[in-house]
């Protein structure tokens, strides 16, 4: 059976924390050798990246493989628009069946990564991440997920790196934080952050307006997970009491589930309430302030906080690059991954 | 003189067959060395690809270069606009000529390959290719044809490649099978598809609505291929008789050259009528069947035959890979191809 | 301090003439090694580009490293719509702040090069060069003007080795020759062009017309040059007088300052009084013809010109290919250019 990696329910809380120390040991010594030598991976993008385009490449590339940047979908410059649904007249906008796509890019390149947001049109239909699903169903190569609908694993991993560049994440505690933006963004990195805390064994609180509620089976696994660690979840939207005693704050902003798409109130009111402030952050108990990036300065957090002490988020933006490094000698070459994790501590 | 890869009537059939040898050869084993380290391959990209755009990016780096994708033409992440037409004022949207453009690349790369698809309006300017034979004209440095408007060689070596895989071509029987689709496609694929075929001793079918022929000179190359070798080569409209005792069925839609760039009918028993099934499938003798991707489902042919027994389309899509690293060692390392050749059959 | 390389004023006229011949040595002889090897360079481009594109990346592979062409701004397989503006509330198009990304990218590649062309609104906005002016002050590795507003040194050093290669160019004659277009052009290649002749000693002309003079900074530059070595400097509209006696004529078109961005005139007589052509070409010593390309055929130049004796276009784009290999030494391994220019003469 293949390995991907495409979601954080798919790894045990020993599985993630063996990777993030994989990719720690990998940002404090490359490995010497190209253990990807003579293989080529392929990214590809169905939207925008910064980030994430360009630390895939550096990794792959980092490691001996030759890599390839993909838009996915119609337009010059690109590809062919993709069909994922089965059984379909393809007599519409799609040129190309992703039953055909996944399958040829497997012959050509040893792992697919894949971006793709959700549409914001249906939460029910993005949950189930047709080009995602379709990726894993008909790939014959480790797939890895750039960031889909419901989670971006590999931004968890990294900020999990971050978090233990810092502390020992185990009984902190770690606030998601809501944060006003100019329209519905995507639920995925808020997600994988409350995720990733409650599998290090941090409490999770989550302060955000009434009727932003995360999807139920994400709240489910986070409080599973901490429940089996004794730590706490809450969500409220008393937003000044929720950053007192952090020790991790991630601000996100994010769209509702219902009505799904819309975009957050624009009244000054709102948003000073809401935006992640220096006064906010003073509350804390002198907490690591992440965000994934892109981030709207003075809508989402103010310039104080990102220009100040508490601001880590270039640091988690490096280490985007070790992770996606980690991940890949996990899927491609998981001896040298383990050699590269020789100090690792935890056990699956 | 510089040798080019455009257009197979360059080639004699044994020089086409030996070049599907070296690329089986690259297939089962690639080279030990990086014959092409130190080099770099621009392929400039006028239209969407996906196969083409990977399969010859990964061809190249696995040979030890470095390749370049490009986007030619206007536009932001692109390049300028290209002039083919030489003496013109050029007070228009195009910002370059190709006769600065092409000999340019040549100085920085060792080989070039274009895909530049028809214009669909005229087919008497859009069969002198432009852009192709500018490039041909004006480059320093080999130049591959990544799909111009008359052919695909690329294309059609790789489909050579994936019927010997399975059987000795000569005197058996190849059928070229037009298909319904939502609008006009280009004729180049099915151009190489029956040049091919002749060329490797097959007797040619090739059933399509009336008014759905292909260009005469194609034709008439086809004629004088099968007429050398005793083969036949037959046109009808008889779909359902012209599947019988075929050894491979190629599908492929293509529109009109009069009236160029009409769409073909939709109507459904039109469609029913020219669809590829199982039906179809069944009246032949066990045939592989081929198409060069992308395809769409339900519309050109069925899921039972793409999902069946017949199918060779992700083989074929594969080979793209092993035939472009052929086609690159011939221009640029023929010593190297030569080697890796060594099991060939075919004299020239 | 980081050293980087975005404008000829900050080089001094040895260190430009000790880059060019970093260059012509890289041209004669390739490094036996991989200087950049393990590294990664990203090249931003918010606008089109082939020879600077291209250029780039062989450069950097030639040298081992990994290059990245990355389109910077909004879009489908781009990145982010990118802010300048420090202390902004970004509630407007841009998603990020180049105070984030260009720090990230720092982490992730060991140089950045960029490419931001002016807007064409305001040349005093413009001639601050927000985006190249963010890269510089924001970024933590060293950062390469790929074309900004106000100039092009990487053209400008190609340039100069064109030159070298074909006379000594201390004392010699340069023409800056204003060509008709079909739109306002940016004036940074014009401006590099009589920076570095004047850094390299050579008398300038600007043949222009009326309205047409460059930015004042520029010429006051030019003029220190100049004077510094006993140089002329002219400015004039004379067009055919001034092409006596010249040793290099520099075509350019340009926009003017006031009204900024307005398109020159189209009347034929004024097309043919400023299009650079044979009869006047055959009024210089001479004289070597360049334009840094693209160029429009029979609007700036006529073919007789493009296609006669005079031209080294070719050449010139050629050399940009050397010219960033010396540059990216310069900024990546110094000491591997200082090898590799052993043979220069100029002291700082």
């Amino acid at each position: 059976m293949i390995r991907h990696f495409t979601h954080l329910s798919d790894l045990s809380p020993g599985e993630l924390l063996a990777l993030a120390d994989a990719g720690l040991a990998l940002k404090a010594a490359p490995p010497r050798s190209a253990p990807l030598a003579g293989k080529s991976v392929a990214f590809c993008f169905m939207n925008p990246s910064l980030r994430t385009q360009v630390s895939s490449a550096v990794a792959a590339a980092s490691l001996g493989a030759h890599p390839l940047t993909l838009t996915l979908g119609g337009g010059a410059g690109g590809t062919w628009g993709m069909e994922t649904v089965e059984g379909v007249v393809m007599d519409g906008a799609a040129a190309e069946h992703l039953k055909e796509a996944v399958p040829v890019l497997g012959r050509y390149c040893a792992a697919l990564g894949l971006r793709s947001f959700p549409s914001a049109e249906s939460w029910a239909e993005d949950k189930r991440e047709p080009a995602l699903t379709a990726f894993r169903k008909y790939s014959t190569v480790p797939v890895i997920n750039l960031e889909s609908a419901t989670g971006h694993p590999c931004q968890a991993l990294a900020d999990l790196m971050t978090i233990r560049e810092r502390m020992e994440p185990s009984g902190k505690n770690f606030l998601l934080a809501w944060a006003p933006h100019v329209k519905a963004l995507p639920m995925a990195v808020a997600n994988s952050a409350v995720e990733m805390a409650a599998m290090a064994g941090m409490n999770v609180t989550i302060a955000r307006p009434e009727g932003y509620d995360l999807d139920a089976d994400v709240m489910a696994r986070v409080k599973a997970s901490c429940d089996a660690r004794g730590r706490t979840v809450s969500v409220t939207s008393d937003v000044m009491s929720a950053y007192e005693g952090q020790h991790v704050v991630y601000a996100k902003s994010w769209g509702p589930i219902a009505p799904y798409g819309a975009a957050p109130a624009a009244d000054p009111d709102f948003r000073a309430k809401w935006i992640v402030s220096g006064a906010k952050m003073r509350r804390t108990d002198s907490a690591l302030f992440l965000h994934c990036l892109p981030v709207r300065r003075n809508l989402v957090v103010a310039d104080e906080v990102l220009d100040g002490p508490w601001s880590a988020v270039v640091d988690e933006a490096e280490n985007r690059l070790h992770a996606a490094k980690a991940v890949l000698l996990d899927l491609l070459a998981p001896g040298a991954r383990t050699a590269a994790a020789s100090s690792r501590r935890h056990a699956r």
